[in-house]
Order: C-alpha cells, then sequence, then structure tokens
C-alpha cells in the first residue's frame, strides 16, 4: 500500500500541475528536498504567472519516529483506538496542494489527501487515511459552488452514500475562523484518521478523491480567469486573503504542527497567498456583493 | 493608581498621535468601543497615509472576573507567586502601539505598556507592570538602531542601569520567528510581571518609557520619509511584512490571547500591516542589503 499510495499521488502531482500549467500558460517550478529524520519531497510551484498568482502542489513520503508528544496527540484525537508503542516507526505520504488566482471572481482552492502508517511495513500497527478539498472565493457565484460539491459528492457516493453528508459537515466544522465567526470559504469534504473499511476500499475512495481535484476546479478557472474586474474588487479579494492566512497560521493543524516539527518551512507556508491585505475595521456595504459572500460565511449552505 | 496609570496611557495616547499626525499630515479616526464583560478602550487608526500606510494607537481600561485557565497560566508564567482565589476581579489598563510607515527605509514600530492588577482597588492581591519597545526595519540602518537603543537605554537607565541590559535580552528572546531562525526585527526593551520594587516607582520607569516612544522613533521617521527607493526594496518590505504577520499570529501572546478571548477582533489584529506579501523560498543575494538584513536577524547584536 506504501507504494501505491505513493505512485498515485505522484501521477496526481504531475496531472494537477500539468492542467494548471495549461491554464496559466507558465510552467511550475520543482524543487526535492530531504527531511532530515527521513524521506522527502517535490514542492512544485507556479508564481505570478498570468492566470495563478501562487500555485503550490506538494507531494512527501516522509518515515521515522514518532515522537512521544505527536503519539499522545494521536492517540487523544482517535478517542484512544491507537495501539501502545514506545516510539514507534511511522510512515506517511500525500498530495497538498493550494491554488490562489489573480482574478478576485477565480476561488481558491485547497487540497489534500493522504495516508498514514504507524509500525513496520507489511504489518503496521494502525494505518489510516485523511485529507479533503475546499474552496474559498471572494465572490460567490453559486454555479460554481453548486459544480464543486457535485463533483465531490459524486466521488464519495461512488463509495459509501453517507460520505458527503459527513464529510461535508466536517469540512464546515473545521474551516472555520473562530475569532471572525466565519468559514474560511463556502467548503468542500474533510475526513481524517478514515480506517472503518478494508484498506483496499478506502484507498480507492482516496483515490477517486484525488482525481476529482482538476475536474472539480478547472471548469470554474475557465469561466472566471478573464472575467472583467475592478480595483475596489481586486482590494477586497486582498482582505479575503488576509482572512486566509489568519486561518492557516492561527487554526490550520497541518501547517500548526509543521512550524512546531522543523519541517520544511517552504512547503508548510506554500499555502499563503502571494499578497494580502488588513485594514482596520472593513465593513462591506450592506446589499453587495461583498457582504453576501460573508453572510454566506456566517451560515455554511448546502449546495447539492 | 488605577487612574493614575489610566491618566498617564491617555495622555500619551493623544501626544502619540498628534505626533504621527503631524509627520504624516492625515488626521486619526477614533472608535469608542465597551468589553461586554467591563471596561472598554479607545482604537485610534491612520490608514493609508503620505508616511504611514497603517498606524494603530490603542488605549483600554478592562475590568471584570478572571477565568480559572487565565489565572492558572499567570501562575505558571510567574512561577506560582500568584496568591490563590477563586475567579479574582482584575484591572487592566495599558497602551498598544504599531505604526508601519510606507517607505521601505522607514522601520515598523511597536511599543505597549500596561499595569495588572488582581483583586479589590485599593488592597490588591497582587500588582505588576508588562511592556516594551521594539523597531522591525525592513533595511538596516546602524544609526537608527542606535538611536533607538540609546533612548530606550536612557528611559532605563534613569531608574535602574540593570534594567536595559535585562529587557533588551528579554527583547531579543521574545520576539523570534522560531520556524525561521529568525529575530522579527532588532529588538529593543521586553519586560512582563514587573513588581519587585514599590509601584510608585514602576510607575516612574513605566511612565519614562511611554514618553520615550516618540522621541525614540520620530527622528528616525523624519530622515527615512522622504528617501527614494525602488520597486523591488518595496517588494521585499512587503515579504518582511509577511514576517511580521507570521510573529503576530503565530507567537504573540497577547495576539493569541485576544484570539481566544473574544476581545475586540479590530482592535487586537490593528497591529497586522496594511499589505503583505509571500513567495516561495526567497532567498536575497549573498552580500546585498537585503542579506545583511538577515544576517543581523539570525544574531542579535549589541547597539549601544
Amino acid at each position: 500500500m506504501r507504494q501505491r499510495m505513493e505512485q498515485m499521488v505522484q501521477q496526481a502531482q504531475d496531472s494537477i500541475c500539468d492542467a494548471l500549467s495549461k491554464l496559466d500558460g507558465s510552467p511550475f517550478r520543482e524543487d526535492n528536498w530531504q527531511r532530515p529524520g527521513g524521506g522527502g519531497g517535490v514542492s512544485r510551484v507556479l508564481e505570478d504567472g498570468l492566470v495563478f498568482e501562487k500555485a503550490g502542489v506538494n507531494t512527501s513520503v516522509v518515515h521515522g519516529e514518532l515522537s512521544q508528544k505527536a503519539i499522545e496527540e494521536m492517540r487523544a484525537r482517535q478517542g484512544g483506538e491507537l495501539p501502545a508503542a514506545d516510539s514507534p516507526s511511522f510512515f506517511a505520504t500525500g498530495i497538498s496542494l493550494v491554488v490562489h488566482p489573480r482574478n478576485p471572481m477565480a476561488p481558491t482552492l485547497h487540497a489534500n489527501y493522504r495516508y498514514f502508517e504507524l509500525g513496520e511495513e507489511g504489518s503496521p500497527l494502525s494505518w489510516w487515511y485523511g485529507g479533503g478539498a475546499d474552496l474559498t472565493p471572494s465572490y460567490l457565484f453559486e454555479e460554481d459552488a453548486q459544480h464543486f460539491h457535485r463533483v465531490l459528492k459524486e466521488a464519495c457516493d461512488a463509495h459509501d452514500p453517507d460520505y458527503y453528508p459527513r464529510f461535508k459537515r466536517q469540512c464546515d466544522d473545521y474551516f472555520r475562523i473562530t475569532h471572525r465567526n466565519e468559514a474560511r470559504g463556502l467548503g468542500g469534504i474533510f475526513f481524517d484518521d478514515l480506517n472503518d473499511r478494508p484498506r483496499e476500499e478506502l484507498f480507492g475512495f482516496v483515490t477517486s478523491c484525488t482525481h476529482s481535484v482538476v475536474p472539480s476546479y478547472a471548469p470554474i478557472i475557465d469561466r472566471r480567469m478573464n472575467m472583467p474586474y475592478t480595483d475596489d474588487e481586486k482590494r477586497w479579494q486582498q482582505l479575503r486573503r488576509g482572512r486566509y492566512v489568519e486561518f492557516n497560521l492561527v487554526y490550520d493543524r497541518g501547517t500548526r504542527f509543521g512550524l512546531q516539527t522543523n519541517a520544511r518551512i517552504e512547503s508548510v507556508l506554500m499555502s499563503l497567498p502571494l499578497t494580502a491585505r488588513w485594514e482596520y475595521d472593513h465593513q462591506p456595504p450592506p446589499g453587495s456583493r461583498e457582504a453576501e459572500l460573508l453572510e454566506m460565511l456566517v451560515t455554511p449552505r448546502e449546495w447539492v
């Protein structure tokens, strides 16, 4: 399974980068990096492109020994189901990507799918999948929200009709900027510690999700990337990018874990936008499209 | 003491805003706000000015009951010296300011001085002062660093010759972006839980510090605000602003405390710059002025 997942995410990195590169007309730059404790990764970035201000697609295959603190946190999260073991070896592989378009009418995409194993290869003490995808617009286009959620729902429904509603709710719960009482965006799906079915079956589910990244997003970019926009609309996008930074640095588990554990910082913070803005007490005029977005962020909606 | 400190910080807010307003040529806008649990504050902001991209000067007088969690954290920090009490009442007043200039040759200033009391007015269970000031340049001008530290040292030396070296070191330790292995800026002074002398004497010390804000900073702005600069230098300033955001959202105690406790968010996040930038793996050319700044941030220097 380790090798199959590794191969799957690497192929996904190729096809996602190809699709984004074609939309933008610019190539990705690539960095190969090693992790001191074991393993490494491949970071691909497209910055300051015609369509994308910043797009980062990262894969990693890391292994080593887990600290006592890390295993205790995992056990707490999983409700004590994790078998006891002193400094067990771990293996993790996954893909993680964030795409910030230039046009304020085009939404930001985040997706991340990973496989985790505790113990020795072939006879793991425990294993699970985690991941999800979510969309963060500056302006709401209902047809975009519906398209994105519909593609994710189809990927879920092929494996379990309960997955989409469950993981959609988990996504709404997770991506909240608590201190603003608003969601980061219009959601998607989010799951972690998923191991309640045979591993083969869940690998199929996560593969479907990963393959849905391009079809869920490329058609949206295609219809938004050349829309006209004003300086004020660009400024609103910059303010929303500021909120994105707030979520990632204050709440995002992956980011905070990366910052605390000396992970490769440039790959961890690849998710931050190229530019962001903070104005004191900015309030969009009632009834404006900006106010409409904020209303949507306060109360998550059903999109399909 | 409550009223005297309150009056001192309010007068300081007036004189600091006057000085900044005169440098910029624009007025501050003012917001008065109430705190649901008791007290309130006055936030003054100058945004998108000629000289300052964003300057915020905030005073507050807050009181109420302290949560069990908050008092336990304080006790842990102060080494168990805090007297035991169930949900004791507290009082806090202080001034807090952050100034982000437009010109990349002009440094960002942060300062904050506050008085805290636990228990009833007149017979507090415990009291202390906290605060400090520090400078964050995008380009290093040694004469600016020396001037800033000299003014702070004079304010300290008038009260105790040990204060400046001690609080300078504490400042270097506190304002570190650990995940980047660099300091936020070139330091200044930082102290907390200060109560090892008579209250009257420490009030005098904190008053001297507060009065040193304008003389420590205005002459620097005066000689940098009209310097010519290139687009590349502005871009470097924006990248350094990104680091400022990283420190404030990931590490700053006051900011994180504010985000966790439903403080007035717009006043808590007033410290964030108007604009910031994150480029993937940006490395300044060896020997450049940008590289010189980074070297200074890795190893704090003595400036006076």
